[in-house]
C-alpha cells in the first residue's frame, strides 16, 4: 500500500515518459533504417540524423522539467503539457525529414511548454514558501488556474 | 529517519545511476584522449566520438525508464536490468572502437532491456489501478514473477 | 499538505534544475542564431554547435547525479554544488566561443564537481545501509561534514 501512494502522484507521468520512450525508440530506427541506405541517399540520412540530434539534446530538458512540474504542483495538467510537446516533437521530427536541407526548421521547438511547465515548477514552489512561511495553502485553487490554463497550449 | 524510508526503495536504483556516471566519465576520457591525437588518427577519433554521441543519446531514455520501473514496481529487478544494460553498453562502445568504420553495430542497442523496463512500468500501473479501482493488490506476485522475468534478460 | 512534505525535500533541487534548464534555452538560442548566419561564419556555428553538444551530452549526468545526491544526503550541498556547475558550464562555453578552433578547451568539464556529488551519493547510501544494519544514524554529522565539504569547490 505504501508504494500505491508513491505511484499516484505520478502513474501519469510515467505514462507520458513511456510514451516519450516509444517515440524516441521510433526516432532512433528511423536513424538506423537511413543508416543502412546512407551510401544511396546522403541528404535523407544527414537530415534524419539531424532531426533526430536535435530532438534528444532537448529530451532531458523537456524529462527534468516535466517531472518537476508534476512533483511540484499537480501531475494531470504536467502531464497534459507532456502530451502536446511529444505532438510538437512529432511534427517537427516529421517536418524535418520532408523539407530540402536548406529550409529545415529551426533549432528550438516547444518554447512555450518549457515555458508553461516551468512556470508550474515556481508556482509549486512559491506556494510552498507561502505555506512554510505564513500558513496559507493555495495549492487548490493554483491547481485549478494551472489545469485551465494548460488549455492554452492547445492554441495553435 | 524519514529520509531513509525514502532511501530505503531506491538506493539500488542510485547505485547503478552511480556506475553508469562513472561509465560515462569513462566514454568521455576515451574521447578526450583521441581528440588530443586527432591529427595522428581521425578515423579512431570519429568512431570514438560516434560510440560516445550514440551512448549519451539513449542515456537518458535508459535513466528515465530505469527510475520508473524502480519506482512503479521495485527496485531490485531494476536495477540488475540496469546493470546488464551497462554491460551491453559497454561492449556495443568496445565493439565500435575495435571495427572499421564500414562494419560498425548499429545505432540501437539494449533494446530487450529498455522493453523489459518498460513492462515493468505498465505492470506497475496496472496494478496501481486495480489496486485504486478493485481494492485488490498483486502487487507480490507482480514482483515475484518480474525477479524471474529479470532472469531471461541473461541470455544472449 | 501532504505534498507540501515532497516538495519541501527537493525544492532547492527543483530551482538549480529550473537554473539549467533556462541556461540550455540560452545555448540553445545562441545555436540558432548561429545557424542562420551559418553561411557567413561556418567556424563560428561549428564552435557554438559542438560547445552546446558538448554541454548537452554532460547534462544527463548532472542532472542525476545531482538529484540522487540532494535525495539521499540533503539537498543543500547539492544544490550549492549544482549552482557551481552550471557557472562552470557558463564559463565553459563562453570560453568555447572566444577561442581559435586550434585551441578548444577539453571535452570534459567539472569533474571534481561530479566527483563531488557522487561521493554524496556514496556518503548517503553507506548512512543508509549503517542505519539499517546496525540502527546507528549519522546522517547529521555527515550532513554538517558536506557542508562544510562543498565550500572547498569554490577554490579555483
Amino acid at each position: 500500500m505504501e508504494s500505491c501512494k508513491v505511484v499516484e502522484n505520478v502513474y501519469l507521468l510515467v505514462v507520458v515518459t513511456l510514451i516519450s520512450v516509444l517515440q524516441n525508440v521510433f526516432f532512433a530506427q528511423k536513424v538506423e533504417r537511413e543508416c543502412k541506405n546512407r551510401n544511396m541517399n546522403t541528404s535523407a540520412f544527414e537530415r534524419v540524423s539531424c532531426a533526430n540530434r536535435n530532438c534528444m539534446d532537448a529530451y532531458p530538458t523537456f524529462l527534468a522539467v516535466m517531472w518537476c512540474a508534476g512533483v511540484c504542483l499537480s501531475q494531470a495538467p504536467a502531464a497534459f503539457a507532456g502530451i502536446i510537446y511529444l505532438l510538437v516533437r512529432q511534427k517537427y521530427f516529421i517536418g524535418y525529414l520532408g523539407q530540402s536541407s536548406q529550409s529545415t526548421p529551426g533549432y528550438l521547438f516547444g518554447k512555450r511548454i518549457i515555458f508553461f511547465l516551468s512556470m508550474m515548477c515556481i508556482i509549486g514552489i512559491f506556494n510552498y514558501l507561502l505555506w512554510r512561511f505564513y500558513g496559507s495553502d493555495y495549492k487548490e485553487y493554483m491547481e485549478t488556474i494551472t489545469g485551465a490554463a494548460s488549455a492554452l497550449l492547445l492554441l495553435p
